[in-house]
């Protein structure tokens, strides 16, 4: 028969064994971590009717989308999850509580330019909480905290929280007359960690957004305020009066800064940034970038921000509303090429292999049952192999305990253990080989998924 | 601004936090269950190359498939897990320890005709073990053990899982030379159920298929064969050593049969059923399908069986295999309209909402830090909202407590708890509070998602 030759399209990952269990531990202490948080689960379709993926409409994603017809149908593929979720909410709103939390881990689509590091298929990560008509600042404060314990219960060290007021910056621009350049200016901000400080002035006075060197020495001495979070908000002070949108945003930042001791993030996680402004039209008042300390040139790895109108494409209704979301893929991509995986993980298909060593084969089946009831992933392996291909079989996959079970072992009630690791055999009664596997598991089975290279 | 009408398309799931919480469930307990028996879990993209993925061609499937261009590229979204299994098994070859078993639980998609309870987007919940070769009939004997097992785990009580071997079918019809109509006997002999016995033998014996009255005669004599497991083996022993197909898979069957015990499979969930072959071609040993013994209407809600050549149109490896797979999406809405869903499973988003009644919010942050910390899924309430309404939301999310802390509370370093469900409301020290909580949720936090209603 004439083969097809097996690919996987480019762009869209496709992981191996040993790190799909990395992928999916991940996965799940995301589930966990925002489940502690008070957040619902959702999933929505992959495939929405285009004109309702697309009531925003133009956009730079737009040309990547992936749109189709089945039949009269004119359909494309998600390419975020925030659309899906004012979408859900617009349509169930009369279904749900609010303010509505919700997390949701799920595959988007996007037509990028093939190119190494990005994807086509990618999980985004994301939670929100929905207000109706109003929202309270405390939920801005919370998010750090959510970005804080997230990252480290997968093992991240080595990260920092940013955070930003976009009232502040709006405020700001206004307060120097240049609400109608704000966007540009912000823009052109935005490039100040790649382009330098020179350079931003250079733009800023430049023909296209035309300031005065004096308005551009003010953007510059504002975004240049550095320091502990209290000594920037100690500096924004300065400023107060001035402008009520600069006002409330600067009391948006205090509240957000203060409670985060509460909520137990450290400080040296924070920073109060006033180079991040994260778009232009959609966020509205707190925004949030996590960066990775020795990765700058990653980018942020897990952003978002306060909004005011979640779903005006698709109601009249009101809907404030403060999420993040976390690019998973890039992410584990990321930490891949870094070497941030944690060798450490178990990421055996199974805690323990059974080789039987007989021709009846209910005693190691039994065996497998009960180790099974006691949550060890058993496998039974029962292929006519020599007995050095089945351990290299163990050793390969990096299953942990091999147990034996001949006739001897039968008739005495107990059963030959090899811990893979240490490569010492133990001859036990049953309740205790299985007691041994289970607290040898247990250490792995909870380890983080990143590790911090050492340093020295 | 003009507004789109939010919708979902017709044949896409979407559902209720609640549901949404009970779907999670039960695709929580399949990861768990299926990671018990040592299969590793894979994710594999939803879009591939429509080359690769329609190598095989034809078939029903085809015209149902989603397919569409990107730029020059030809493509198409999965119609089922098996395929891209066979890419995957065929393209990583080389990187993977055989036996591979692996589990996949992902969305698929089919454009079915709309239709009540018909999905175009719908989770298969996979697993297979591939050998390398060859592979073990020890593994077609675990398969019930693990279907049995998973189907307890999510709560459902009333089934039965039914087993054949095709083998013993195809040489059955060899014996009768009747190898060459074997396809439309057996695709006859599968509406039995539906038509009954004598329109079966009326269509054996029509000019489409042709038989004697006699070949008819034996046909439905076999498949009539009932009894228990070990009287159905029996009655085949009878026709022993007539046709070598024949008492292999009457071998292969008795071997099942004979590890169920070790496997704790109980004898009623389990039947063998002369007339189960699940399709045509691509099985070649045991088949399993799963019946709702109260509900026969909704046909097998996991089935599969042992194929001898995975992935033959990418390779010339040959690749054996046993697998099942459960369509999830289906399943989760006929149990949603039987009324099967545990309803005493806690749907809520948390376990506790925090009702700050001071000011300074600092100490019901710390607090819920704490819940957090052990374990338990804690929500800070701070919209500024009355008191009633604020009780209103835990009682529609289902939360099942509410802590108060006002200035004499944190004076005293106590909380108040209300117990939703009792309405009950204790003062405690903040330790004592946490313990309630926690020892509170732990029952219903295990609940299965799937509950057999009350028999009378």
């Amino acid at each position: 028969m004439a083969k097809q030759k097996p690919r996987t399209l480019s762009g869209f990952m496709e992981l191996l064994p040993e790190q799909q269990v990395q992928f999916d531990r991940m996965m799940e202490l995301l589930r966990r971590s925002y489940s502690l948080y008070g957040f619902t689960p959702l999933d929505t379709p992959i495939i929405e009717a285009s004109e309702v993926l697309l009531a925003k409409g133009g956009g730079e994603t737009e040309k990547q989308i992936y749109r189709f017809t089945k039949g009269d149908a004119d359909l494309a593929l998600r390419f975020d999850l925030t659309v899906p979720l004012a979408k859900y909410v617009a349509l169930h709103y009369a279904d749900l509580s609010f303010p509505f939390r919700r997390f949701q881990i799920g595959k988007v689509y996007r037509g990028e330019r093939a190119q190494r590091g990005r994807f086509r298929e990618f999980y985004q990560a994301d939670i929100d909480v929905i207000g109706d008509g109003k929202l309270d600042i405390v939920n801005e404060a919370e998010i750090p905290a959510i970005i804080y314990n997230t990252f480290t219960a997968l093992g991240l060290e080595r990260f920092q929280i940013r955070v930003n007021d976009r009232k502040i910056l709006n405020g700001f621009y206004a307060m120097l007359g240049l609400t109608d350049q704000a966007p540009d200016i912000m823009r052109t901000v935005d490039k100040l960690d790649k382009i330098g400080p020179d350079k931003v002035r250079e733009l800023l006075v430049g023909e296209d957004i035309g300031l005065t060197g004096e308005a551009a020495g003010e953007i510059l001495s504002v975004i240049a305020i550095k320091g502990s979070n209290q000594e920037v908000l100690t500096a924004l002070e300065g400023y107060r009066g001035r402008n009520e949108l600069f006002d409330q945003g600067l009391d948006e930042l205090t509240t957000v800064v203060k409670y985060l001791a509460a909520f137990g993030v450290p400080e040296d996680h924070f920073a109060v940034d006033l180079t991040i402004a994260r778009g232009l039209d959609y966020y509205t008042g707190t925004v949030y970038e996590t960066a990775m300390l020795d990765h700058p040139e990653i980018g942020s790895i897990c952003s978002g921000g306060r909004y005011d109108n979640l779903a005006e494409y698709y109601t009249d209704k009101q809907l404030p509303g403060v999420g993040i979301s976390i690019g998973l893929t890039r992410l584990f991509y990321v930490l891949s090429e870094q070497g941030m995986l944690n060798g450490d993980m178990n990421t055996a298909p199974a805690d323990a292999l059974i080789l039987p060593m007989t021709d009846d084969l209910s005693p190691a089946i039994s065996f497998a049952s009960q180790l099974r009831q006691a949550g060890v992933r058993a496998q039974l392996y029962t292929e006519q192999k020599k007995f050095k291909q089945k351990m290299s079989y163990a050793d390969k996959t990096g299953i942990p305990y091999v147990v034996f079970l001949g006739e001897d072992e039968i008739a005495r009630g107990v059963v030959s253990v090899k811990d893979m690791a240490s490569g010492q055999q133990q001859t036990l009664p049953q309740a205790q080989a299985i007691a041994l596997i289970q607290s040898g598991i247990a250490t792995r089975a909870n380890a983080a998924p990143i590790r911090e290279p050492e340093r020295s």
